[in-house]
């Protein structure tokens, strides 16, 4: 370069700063210098050749398919949103398609339907499947679709950028992305400075374009929100949705949701701006981010589905491909991600997908630890957190969620001090997760369902106290984010992992504490799962406490007579409205067993009170019109009257049955005789037998130094 | 050998010509000359070197482990019932481990347990847990299952005869052998004499023990009934229980049960007396009945579950893996077995698993063929049958049974004219099966449960017609058992497979007809099921046709109003006392759609009736007191007051639902407009509309050459 071009380049540069930015196309996942390399790749190593593959097929189904760009019309899952939905993913297709292949004809199809899509969104007004609940879109029925739609569409546009004529990319700009910018700034300016994962789709969205069409202002307002004074955008973001531990305040559903525009959008910075150091960001956070979102799986991959989840999620999904890729690759990530990625069987066509498919082929894969571990919420990590016991298992690992979390924001759930239990490979004590069938238009136009409100948000939803049959807070938002749980304690040992949280606020007047334990005891095959809850209250309250479950009750220490017609609601509201009584018993001295056979193994839960006691079989179903709520069955342990409560419940996984060899085994759980022999603010304390030995356990809250003990 | 000791040998034989048979030991399914073949084999061939790991293990636990003989005491699943069972598995795993071992330590585990049965055999009344429904055993709670012990048992002996002292045998033989035959064969004269199932395991018993012990009496007795006359035994149960098509008359999951003792007593007969010819008898028919058992599963290997069955049996089973192993190696089978062989994941140890083995190590192995086919019921093959028609998929293979079979004696369900269709791996319309959580011994100890009969065998529970909500034959055994359904016709071509039958004694003055076809036509990704129920009477009746589903119904063409409280029962008897009824919508002009959504995919079922029509949506689970029911939800198209009556439904399987990827495809069916043109006696027609395209079908039910017509 001669000195007159470049006093000239630099003088353009001071004026112009954002034309450095501008000069390079593509500079995202796919980087213009990583080009060959990907190229060469695709020949040898398997996973990136097979994820190409896939991304040629999609590509190669938009080139030879008529282009449609059809009027917006329908809500979730119907036909013109799954078809603006199929143009995003193929828009980006092409573009990788075409910078792998070189063959002009993917970059024409980008052009091509770029250059209508610039032609018609203009006119579009906002659209007619709008509701109330969120803000509008103009592609789809809400903003945040059309956020995730330019996110998918700028880095298409990236891709195929050197194609496309001066003009064709003016037309582009001027009469599409500018108005989608306008559009999601200016007309959605609540929601772009929101802190949010909608508010994060918005930045991320905002961002790319910014770069991409060299607009440094828009990247700016991005990062720093519409001011640029950095209260919103997405540091702020960063800086408050998450955790210092990567845990994203909504739960995991949300967490995997937005780990893909925060991990896109970091790439971007990190091409871009690299002073930005934003991998290293509040230490390092997104790394922790990605990482705590797979500690939020169960070992067959499903996100535990704490707070409104879809319950099919799993981290095969393709935000944590783009997370997984990009933690490994970029960040430094732990080769336990490899694992990962080998059972996502597919990589991001990128540069750091590269790097994954490269490492795994040469062997470098380990298998990623799962572990037990407190999950601290909230900014500085002190509004309460999960709690998560693993046990040593790979494949049918025991595993216990304790959730002790802040509210979530609008997608919490009133479940202050709820347990999800897995074992054996699948659920014990599940969670619902929303009341909702994503995509699917006849119900309720894919979105959440106003069971969500009424069933799915509620406490009796869940498997943890309810108080005076009404819910947490009384199912209040504003008032549930005032207030989180306290960590008492939590410990994990080999013999003995504990959690143990407060929770002072959910019901005016009443104390609840649980504790719950893993312990490993002489002649279990697996850990004994102990659970204690406690309510200590001035007035006496009903206490219910609800343990959902999958399978079928097979025996109980009490005469089971269900009702045999006239089946009736259990109550009126807050979720009480949708259960069935199916029956209901008097334990006289509140202590007994339920045995449930789940997946051909036996669960027995054997519980005491201390108290008299109701146990009550329900199932759900109940002022359900139109038929929205799924099949679920509970036990709950209920106390009609009382002022101090204290339930401890131990839940044995024994024997089996196996109907093909019709051969049953160790059908009896080993644990006998539970009983409490002090439960007060400062200790519980109960005897139980196994195997016909004496055991104690004293939880002593105010010693952690030893804070529980088992004597034999 | 010279002639004097021939001399000899052959007056002794014509004196004593049991001796003959009793001279070799082991001689049934391993035998004395293949010993040094298959312990060669197992260093070679993985399938049977991992079976004999697992033998061993078994075996190795039964030598390292305190014999243990209960007094018998428990039911089904029970402990003293669990210990007996383990008892003779391991009997017969030491008698395997002793021969290919040559370890005396198995050897003596025989002689050992079974001096201890010897010893307290006699001295054991009938089971205390016996009930009326079955004969009592002496160990066991039904005698069938003493049968199954000494079948296993008489073959461990069988195998360690050679290592025990005459002394040993003598008291082995004499105190437990032959009370053993005794109680079999005289307390026990009814079963044994009985064509039925715990007959074949009764004859099975005595003439395995007859062979081993050298009592040709008892092998006669077996062959041919306690008189020796033929109408009862082995072969009378060959000729009755089987259809010409190798079915067996309880259904499928019997079958598979009763395949166990008619394989293995036909191998002893092979081996003992070759010249009986066992494996052509009745045209090869056992060979037959492996395979028809075979067919009688879906792709995931499940059986049919029609009449009593457990619905999670599959051809893994035990009783599958001797059938296919001899069927390949004794009876000249198909390499297809070979592919089920490797699906079992083992083969028995003897000399038929070696060549399975072998067969599968050299390469041999062909996908096993299942075919469309009309399987004959009875005798004959004329009292009825069953039409299975399958789609070309291996694995998401589209498949409907066609219940016309006669009724299968007391495990029989009254439901004639049944359809169950199963398609993309699993159940789409199931059958609910038995009642029974097997071997769960809280659980009515393991048995049949009350609403097995209350619920499982009456009509509602099943997808066939229901007149006047009450069963075919009003449940009643004897009536049943003297009707059978007719085959109208059954054809099938690649575009149409077709089977079509009648039913008119089930309700008197009712002529019941069902058509049922599978139709391959242009836009479909999968043939249509198309359905026509066809109804004739002088006088007015109920009808109700109830299609039980899986999965989710997530639209409907009506309006679902379901109940929100007292949930009431749909009727008083015949299985309608069990029934929630959820929504009841009418439907004016009798057609109209429903689509379930079932592991993501949806089904929609558009239906015309040409009548008013009531609609409901249903549950199970009423007058239900132990909550021994399943879930299962149907929606019931009902006719309350009709003479003639046509039911035509498509059911279309079509797009389906990513929740991972969140992507909606094909939520509508294509199918429109059902109506249905003229249905009497000759004929039915209707006309629907696919993708606008207009379409007429015809049945001539008098046309055998011109069955089904379709015209666009």
């Amino acid at each position: 370069m001669n000195y007159l071009k470049k006093v000239v380049i630099v003088s353009l540069c001071l004026y112009f700063p954002d034309l450095l930015h501008a000069q390079k196309h593509p500079n995202i996942m796919l980087s213009k210098e990583n080009v060959a390399s990907v190229r060469e790749g695709l020949q040898k190593y398997p996973l990136l050749k097979d994820s190409y593959s896939e991304v040629l097929k999609e590509a190669d189904l938009a080139v030879n398919a008529a282009i449609q760009v059809p009027v917006p019309r329908d809500g979730g899952g119907g036909i013109t949103h799954e078809q603006h939905k199929k143009n995003y993913q193929r828009i980006l297709a092409c573009g990788v398609a075409y910078q792998l292949s070189q063959d002009l004809k993917y970059a024409d199809y980008v052009r091509d339907i770029l250059l209508i899509y610039a032609k018609q969104y203009k006119k579009w007004p906002f659209h007619p499947k709008s509701n109330p609940s969120n803000p509008p879109g103009r592609i789809f029925w809400q903003n945040l679709n059309d956020c995730v739609w330019q996110v998918h569409v700028i880095q298409g546009y990236d891709l195929v950028y050197d194609a496309l004529s001066a003009r064709d990319r003016k037309t582009i700009e001027n009469d599409l992305f500018l108005p989608v910018l306008k559009y999601i700034t200016a007309d959605s300016y609540e929601t772009f400075n929101r802190i949010h994962n909608h508010g994060t789709w918005a930045v991320a969205a905002v961002g790319l374009t910014g770069y991409v069409m060299g607009r440094q202002e828009y990247v700016d307002m991005a990062l720093k929100g519409s001011d640029k004074q950095g209260k919103s955008g997405f540091f702020a973001q960063i800086d408050q949705l998450f955790s210092p531990d990567g845990y994203y305040t909504e739960g995991f559903y949300y967490q995997r949701y937005a780990i893909m525009p925060f991990i896109v959008f970091a790439k971007a910075i990190q091409q871009y701006q690299p002073e930005l150091n934003i991998y290293n960001y509040r230490n390092g956070l997104l790394k922790k981010a990605v990482n705590t979102a797979l500690q939020g799986t169960y070992t067959n991959g499903v996100f535990f589905p704490i707070n409104d989840a879809i319950k099919e999620k799993t981290f095969e999904s393709e935000e944590l491909v783009y997370g997984v890729d990009i933690a490994y690759a970029d960040m430094g990530g732990d080769p336990g991600l490899l694992s990962i990625a080998r059972r996502q069987k597919k990589v991001v066509v990128s540069d750091a997908g590269l790097q994954v498919a490269r490492d795994i082929y040469v062997g470098k894969v380990k298998d990623f630890s799962y572990r037990s571990q407190w999950i601290g919420d909230g900014k500085s990590g002190k509004e309460g957190g999960l709690g998560i016991l693993r046990g040593r298992e790979s494949k049918s690992q025991q595993c216990l969620v304790f959730k002790a979390a802040s509210q979530g924001l609008g997608h919490g759930h009133f479940d202050r001090l709820n347990i999800l239990y897995y074992d054996n490979g699948g659920e014990v004590f599940p969670d619902y997760g929303a009341a909702r069938f994503i995509n699917i238009e006849t119900k309720g136009g894919g979105g959440y369902l106003k069971e969500n409100t009424t069933w799915a948000k509620q406490t009796v939803a869940h498997n943890t106290l309810v108080v005076d049959q009404t819910s947490a807070f009384k199912a209040n938002l504003k008032e549930a984010e005032k207030h989180y749980p306290r960590l008492i304690h939590f410990d994990v040992k080999d013999e003995i992992q504990v959690v143990s949280a407060e929770e002072n606020n959910a019901y005016p007047g009443v104390a609840m504490r649980r504790t719950t334990a893993l312990i490993r005891l002489d002649g279990l095959n697996k850990p004994l799962l102990v659970d204690i809850v406690q309510a200590r209250s001035e007035t006496a309250h009903q206490y219910d406490l609800p343990f959902w479950y999958k399978g079928h009750v097979v025996d109980a220490s009490f005469k089971i007579h269900a009702k045999t017609n006239n089946l009736q609601a259990l109550g009126e509201r807050f979720g009480y409205q949708h259960i069935w009584l199916n029956s209901q018993s008097n334990i006289d001295r509140g202590n007994g067993y339920v045995t449930v056979l789940n997946a051909n193994q036996f669960y027995t839960t054997t519980f005491a009170t201390g108290t008299p006691l109701q146990i009550k079989l329900v199932s759900l179903g109940a002022n359900d019109p139109e038929l929205n709520l799924v099949e679920s069955k509970a036990f709950i342990l209920s106390q009609p009257q009382s002022t101090n409560q204290t339930f401890v419940s131990l839940t044995e996984n024994h024997g089996g049955t196996d109907p093909r060899a019709e051969v049953t085994t160790g059908a009896k759980s080993s644990v006998a005789a539970v009983s409490i022999i002090k439960s007060d603010s400062m200790q519980t304390s109960f005897s139980f037998k196994l195997n016909d030995r004496l055991y104690t356990i004293k939880v002593n809250y105010q010693d952690k130094n030893n804070f529980i003990q088992i004597n034999q």
